[in-house]
């Protein structure tokens, strides 16, 4: 048996056993000789800057220092960085993609909890059911039989903004219901559009014809306020916002003024700035799902990023291609 | 051509244009000969008795009148009920079967709005989101990065309670999550549960092992109280009770005891009694999600059933065997 590469765990402790339950940790020794013990959270820290020289696989995690220049530097043998997590933009400075250091990321196990939440916000949303059950709370009463006209499932419109990997999930996970999906997204052509069930449209017309606009595009400089005040005024009356992305990609006061005044509704996991203020109308507005930012990995789901994670350190101490291998050109566009 | 079979409007008013807006409403009278502005809400009307004397064919909905014996036997033409609502039973007498009457329900249109609702209930459900929000939605704040340990969708079991035509579709529509589903259904056997993507298990056994329990059993009289104490009793910790089917098959006392003490959650858009009392902590409590029976079709979701009645309807005409025909030796173990 060939010897096992040596690594070293770098991230925020609090995350190690959530994202390594007892089997995962013995997988994950199996094939990388590490000390499960220590945890780089510093490398200008003597014993950090010390393992990382000998270390040919970092392990990472939320919270791991940046492996900048000058860092890589006074680590020769490095060849790999496994990153339980999504983005690995403020692991890897430039030197690491010089070097052409193999990179994974465990993006692909975000993408599905999110995914989840977000088709799951649909469902409701277009039967109208979290306005519903704000109303029966207020009036603890309704009328069997009555029938609410404007809500209901059958036939609705769904604009996805941006086919990164949790929209192109969502657009798989909505093909069992009676949805038109729209799909806008600068990097993508009708024919992948077709392809993910999709029909490709400009933002503008997106925001015009959708029931519910689900926002999956990257948080960058140029899509801030990506869904500003010029492009909600262009929704129709009672169309539903979701953002499960980030922040800063919705216009918060643009977007509070329609949900006030009534014309439109939403479904919000991250805002800007986050959390919002105690005094903002978005907590009890009955025409807002407002949720603490816990759309991605939560709980149990951590486990499965440290599968994959797993799965990629297995393949690497094999001497297999990554499955989860990050792409670096495409990285200015990614999240 | 041949003549259209004469049709008969049987149905309360008000779902009438919800159920077949004006397209479909073309549909229906190019194969139908019917009198679109008559809607007999009473057999013993004169005027309703003498269509129906001439009927081939009753369209029906949500309250039409019974088609008792005495009335049947002054309606010696009629071959066909086509029913674009959930259940026969209230619409069909015992005379009826035995003449062999061809009868089709849009059921398995309704089944469509419910299991989506469900599916959406779980995923959320699974994520502890509906706790989350009214956590959120108290405190105004939370900590980036803090992971509940206890929430996730990664390896959850789902319990479902009948292999009705909505429980199958739920588990057809939580084949892409990372889900273990158990199924208890006394008219499955175990071939068929697997085929479900289910393991059939009994109730007890999936009461214990489940992480959240939905239920899609009949309203009958052996159902009442399906899930009552002793079952609430045998659920661990934190299992979340769905209930998108009848209010009498779960035991509202015991159920709210306990939600109350926090040890269970529930989402529940069925109750016994219905509603509630306006006192009922169900409607406040942060582990529970209370709607109004909306579960089921609703708003455009009518136009379903009004489809999947039409589509049968010009079946009829054209000799050809109904798609969603009901099955008389079946009726006793339906909703």
């Amino acid at each position: 048996m060939a010897p096992r590469p040596r690594a070293l765990l770098a991230m925020d402790p609090v995350f190690l056993h959530q994202l390594f339950p007892e089997p995962l940790m013995r997988r994950l020794s199996a094939v990388l000789d590490f000390d499960p013990e220590f945890i780089a959270r510093d490398y200008t820290d003597p014993a950090a800057k010390a393992a990382l020289a000998e270390a040919e696989v970092v392990v990472s995690s939320w919270g791991a220092p940046l492996l900048a220049d000058d860092v890589l530097a006074e680590a020769p043998k490095l060849k790999a960085v496994l990153h339980a997590a999504g983005t690995v933009k403020w692991i890897i400075g430039k030197a690491g993609w010089e070097r052409g250091l193999a990179v994974s990321s465990s993006s692909g196990a975000n993408a599905l909890p999110v995914a989840e939440y977000t088709l799951a916000a649909i469902l409701l949303a277009g039967k109208g059911i979290f306005q519903l059950r704000e109303d029966f709370r207020k009036e603890r009463t309704f009328t069997l039989g009555y029938v609410h006209p404007e809500v209901g499932n059958f036939g609705r419109t769904i604009g996805l903004v941006g086919a990164s990997k949790i929209g192109r999930r969502v657009a798989e996970l909505l093909r069992p219901f009676d949805f038109t999906v729209l799909l806008a997204d600068p990097y993508v052509d009708e024919a992948e559009a077709t392809a993910l069930g999709a029909e490709l449209v400009a933002l503008d017309d997106l925001a015009a014809r959708a029931d519910i606009v689900s926002v999956h595009a990257p948080d960058l400089p140029e899509t801030e306020h990506l869904i500003n005040a010029d492009r909600l005024a262009l929704m129709r009356d009672g169309t539903v916002v979701v953002n499960t992305a980030r922040g800063r990609l919705v216009d918060t006061d643009a977007l509070t003024a329609e949900v006030l005044s009534g014309r439109l509704a939403a479904v919000i996991d991250v805002t800007h700035p986050e959390p919002l203020p105690a005094h903002s109308p978005l907590y009890d507005l009955p025409n807002v799902f407002l949720t603490p930012h816990v759309a991605g990995s939560h709980g149990n789901e951590l486990s499965r990023m440290g599968l994959f994670m797993v799965e990629d350190a297995e393949r690497y101490a094999a001497g297999e291609p990554l499955l989860h291998r990050v792409d670096p050109t495409t990285l200015e566009r990614q999240a």
